[in-house]
């Protein structure tokens, strides 16, 4: 199968990468109802681990059940599914070669401590379970921010090495950020752009609103009339921030909104030329029959 | 020998596992009274090494002695004899081969300044001793869950490429946890999902109380109306959260109770699908006869 | 995309790899013409390195060049497309992603003094050229067979570790065996149970005759009344051969022979149960329609 | 090439430093328009990671692109361009063999908690990715001092028996230190010389003031009247505070200065002996050919 | 400095190797009188160790001192100066930086018993020498050729991560040759051919004869038609035979000829599009003078 133009474009911007990293990115690129289209949307299931299964699947007890995503994930027609060891060992072999899969590398919970993850995978298991890509969470202006980055520094070269893709999830937070400013878009472009200079291939960060964090960088924001009006400019914004679009820059899909608000973000992402979706909770909430129908929608304004 | 069909069952959802791993699965559900059911009672002794030998052993000093274990466990039919490295090179030579044994890898104990636990055992002593499977605690909620998640990931990794199986004993503590929101349902059900997470083959979790402590949490279960009414019910929730049963989640038999209502336990374990109970200072406190009569009778209603 | 009941049923055979592997296997099953039906057919390009450029690309000048062969597979809608290291160097990164590759990781020459071949690709090279496979050529009858079943030892054990699929070239030759030997069906189903035993996933043998080489086989076969008459008869006792057919056994397409010969074969493999056809010289030796066409009747042929 | 008697003179002071390292040495003082007269100017490109893309490169946006600051120190006629992984992986492949390239290994940023920065790169990235050098950044004065210059020595030691140039970034800052302290002559002669201490190649420092910081220093600069009164003096005395010109050392631009006052400071480096600029935002913040007209006067100003 | 159009696409062809690696084949195009042509000439010196001192280097007594071959390579505008490990760490300080060097890590004697060579240095000996290149002989027909294959590749696997090139030299002798055919034209394109699937960048062979040495061969030639009757015909094909000119390969200067005669075979090689020569005994065996004068004969040839 020949590369659509879209699809080349993009891989053609990972000059440095081996024929390897290459292949599992065109994998990612070529599955699914966004195939060919250099879109791409995700489902994510490291909520369980992060929140807790009752808050995670309660809504929908058939979520609790692993095969239960990865069929989600392929039925919906998505480009991958992402997930830490433990559920990938549940269905990697049942799934097997069926859609492509992401080892969440590191975790964090809701039990913890600190604002910190734990990495419970490794290159090799990626490797063993099948997987086109390892991804891997920062949290920049967290404490840990730096053990973090080492961390990844580690997977993201022998990943690299191994043909697969590094996918860094770039989560501001910590003592200068409240939450208004965690999702503020000089932060959001921030946070981007530093998992960009630490290699990564595939960036996910949230949609950012229009506050303005920093005063050093609100001053700028304001002078060079960067415009932040709508949800569209913003990603224009954060795209721009990671590396002029040599970067692939996703979003996940937010928090407790209503349907018809993540569909109007996923509209903005769109519009302003974001990658695509990531999109967990959002989903394997409700019943299958309504996540099937809203990731078509999804989809279908991906393909639009 | 062919497989019962529970066990077949049972050994299926190991589906990502080798062959090295699934043989020492069923070497664990085909010994003792047990075999062929799918059920398990573990002794484990390391109580020796969290609290002290007068505190665990003064009641009853034959059980000073290794060897007292491994043929308490032998004679009473149980699956498997798990306790830390010197415990097992005490005995493993004699009784070799009568008995699946696990190592128990980590341990804590009562002089200890922090909540964390020492690594004292190794896939290289569990392969030189004969066991079939490494056990290791993680406490979920303490400032030493990430450092223990990442040593986990270290064994389990090394283990399975060993094929051996890898039981986590999630056990909640810390600050964010007082002594009633350790067993909380809630908290016990997470405990377990996270160590499902982590990759664990086997769970143990404590059997959890009709508390709910997380406030984000408690909203859930009672907007959808989780039943935690009775053991049986919270059982049955604790193995829907890991993994929809798709893995082997074990009970202990809980602290100072009287023997009736640690006998009300069991059955509540097995009334709500739990797949059996791991018990240590309820049996090898009290004499060995009485021990054996105690254990039939837990093995009986695990066999009912 | 989920399995079809023929590759479902295939992939189940290889119950003790990991999903890594399977996940291989499947991208070999699911790609190009043959998708979905269990059956393969690969194009493998090392002739220049056996024999010499001239003697393998002269026909059709083309060929010299690397991408014509990706290109070749890929528009022939074959299933995979193998070569040594440089070759895969040459175009691995402009069709990343596009069609399956294999390593072939060790090559004779028609320079050599011994019936043997070199070692030149690792499986480091196969995961950062994205291949799904490793391909390694034994000579069961060689006085370098125990070196060669060595080294395959030492690649497959890592190929396996890292998820990737283990093919084996079998062709036997040495003193015991003339050249009409080399083909004998009781050779060619011992060369094919012998890469099977030495842990090969995917299996490469020569269309047998009906020549029985060995005087202790012959006996047998004889005795037992074995069918060799006609080639879907050979066939199908090579498939038994290999594990009554739990590891997947490909034919090569032989020398010299004339389409409709070459046709009469593949269709003999069909019939008889094989797997496939892994077929070069065949076609890249005649103009690229002439090989699209006789590629388009060849997987028409398996796919019946 | 012979080499100019400057560069041989600086190359021989490097007299216990391999062949490859001097090599590499050369390759950055033989490139661009000062090639051979020893001085060198270098495009650094790590503000985006230090201070954020917008503050970084919105004045100027062409400059989110990495391309763009390549293109930028080809086309000046510069000696080299250093930047993180992320951004040398985006263009390293297209410009290869165009500039020598200094990998910065580790980066700060401003959402960080501490003074203290993550190390993004390693000497293998630096290979790869056909870089000349590694750059490494660390705070003297600062409480993570000790630990950057433990990551700096395996760093270092790797770097020198591949062959590559070890160019340190030397930045007071820390509880001792205010703002002034920071680029005070006594502090930033002595963050020259720690550097040169640690093995450094090529030291950076920032242009020093007429500040004397610590008591202790400033009654030896007043006893032994130590000229500080120019810049010109006070980079002779960085210069001799290095080893007594044995090492290159080189000076940032220094922030929110007029162009004048950075002309000025560069007249004063070239005056004092310094061996050269390195100047990120005072180019990159201005359009394209106004850069190109200032980089030509500096450098017109080191050849003079 | 910008590509020209003829390095840059040559450079494109290495679509599967490192920025690191392209980097360094930029700069064996991109150095002395032939930079940017895509053409080069190299000067190897083993020859003391494959002949003895006094045949080598008799006949021009300043040419016992390794300084003297750096000197000449720099001074003729050459593009690379190859050597043994004891050779280059003679000069390669003193010219560190002048010009890329290759590291010869293999070589044979006359004082052999067999056809073999001895692995003298490594890939860490070119890293410290400052190399651009490593170089590595085999001789396909030789009984030592797959253990050759083996060495090779690993030295290439270790030298491609490093970012290196990968130059071999193949030269063909053994049993099935006699003197005539280890220059024939099928088995000098079949040598080219086989460097180039053992995955090297750069390749040497001698310049072809119109011989055609193995009967097999010699069939297809003629049938063919293949055009032998000039040496641009011959090195045309060999270009050919080595991915049909995705690798760059050059010829050996040939032995005992006549100036005008080894001038003939350059223009042969220039016209057939071949990609330079690597020339030793025909220049360091004449006076430095005359050396010059002839090496700028010849590279004038490849810039017409």
């Amino acid at each position: 199968m020949s590369l659509t133009s879209q699809v080349r474009t993009i891989l053609d911007k990972y000059e440095s990468d081996t024929p390897g990293t290459k292949a599992n990115l065109v994998r990612l690129m070529n599955t699914g109802k966004l195939a060919g289209t250099g879109k791409m949307v995700i489902l994510p299931v490291d909520q369980g681990f992060e929140h807790g299964p009752a808050r995670s699947f309660a809504a929908n007890p058939p979520a609790y059940d692993p095969y239960y995503h990865f069929s989600l994930a392929i039925d919906a027609g998505l480009n991958a599914f992402a997930a830490p060891v433990g559920m990938l060992e549940a269905g990697a072999s049942h799934f097997a070669g069926q859609i492509p899969l992401i080892l969440k590398c590191n975790s964090s919970n809701s039990l913890a401590t600190e604002k910190n993850q734990a990495v419970t995978g490794t290159v090799s298991d990626a490797l063993r379970l099948g997987c086109s890509a390892i991804g891997f969470t920062i949290y920049p202006g967290s404490e840990y921010c730096f053990d973090q980055m080492n961390e990844l520094r580690e997977l993201a070269q022998e990943a690299k090495a191994a043909g697969l893709v590094v996918i860094v999830w770039s989560y501001p937070r910590g003592p200068m950020l409240d939450k208004k400013g965690e999702t503020a878009i000089d932060i959001c472009a921030y946070a981007a752009h530093m998992a960009a200079e630490c290699g990564a291939h595939i960036i996910k960060v949230k949609p950012p609103t229009d506050v303005l964090s920093l005063p050093a960088a609100k001053a700028v924001y304001e002078q060079e009339k960067i415009d932040i009006s709508t949800m569209a400019a913003r990603v224009r914004h954060v795209v721009q921030s990671t590396f002029a679009g040599r970067r692939i820059v996703i979003f996940s899909g937010g928090e407790h909104e209503s349907t018809d608000a993540l569909l109007d973000t996923v509209r903005g992402i769109h519009d302003g030329g974001g990658f695509g979706s990531i999109i967990g909770r959002n989903t394997f909430q409700r019943p299958r029959e309504e996540a099937l129908a809203l990731l078509s929608t999804i989809t279908d304004i991906f393909k639009s």
